[in-house]
């Protein structure tokens, strides 16, 4: 199922207090910032060899980051897996008997569909399945 | 300063429990596992694109992973990324103000040079350092 880590990310309160420490200090490329809407966040995408750190802002307190921040603080939110094919991803990990967060597939930064894996299936660590390929034609 | 994503450590109580998901569901392969003494550590490395996952188990409730299961439960310990020269990256962390947990580095898997930025200067990240480079001639 899993070809390649496509990103971790990470839960910050403000990308600006976040990004001298990745982008300065390790010197990580930072390649675009974007919203991504039906997550409620914004994101600083930085490249790391073939992957990438994706630093999470929350919109405000009450979306996934930001309940998040709430209740553990910043840190390690997720990390995401790139998968050829995201309905037969979602369904082997269904028939696998883990848990998806939402029965629909969703938008992630670039337009790209992806599922989450809840974390109470996995050992505590929130698994996003993203969909490879290049649906907004910028990547 | 960082080349790419060495690992991501994640923190389980059994690699025999936790191993199922990553490499059967998740297709990941499992490359091989090592003990780390100096951690206090069993570890089973997974492959994924140009970097890894690799699962944590304690020796025991007393070493670092042993008390981050106690405290925060089964979940992602931490991230690596590899460097060139651990002791120009530590330096450089040092004087941009980093805390590092151990002054002088240890062993990590490999028998690779590892230093541990520690979370509390990072935003809730566990930041490894891992020098590059094939000191056991097995990678």
């Amino acid at each position: 199922m899993a070809t390649k880590l496509d990103h971790i990310g990470v839960a910050v309160k403000s990308i600006d207090r976040a990004l001298p420490l990745y982008r300065d200090v390790l010197g990580l490329n930072l390649e675009r910032v974007e919203q991504v809407a039906g997550q409620g966040v914004t994101v600083a995408i930085l490249g790391l060899g073939d992957t990438r750190i994706e630093l999470l802002e929350p919109a405000g307190p009450d979306t996934p980051v930001g309940r998040f921040l709430a209740k553990r603080g910043e840190g390690i939110h997720h990390i995401a897996i790139g998968v050829p094919d995201l309905a037969a991803a979602a369904g082997a990990a269904l028939g696998a008997g883990l848990r998806l967060i939402d029965e629909a597939p969703s938008a992630g930064t670039g337009g790209r569909l992806v599922a989450f894996i809840h974390p109470r299936s996995t050992g505590g660590v929130l698994i996003e399945l993203s969909e490879e390929g290049d649906p907004d034609n910028d990547r």
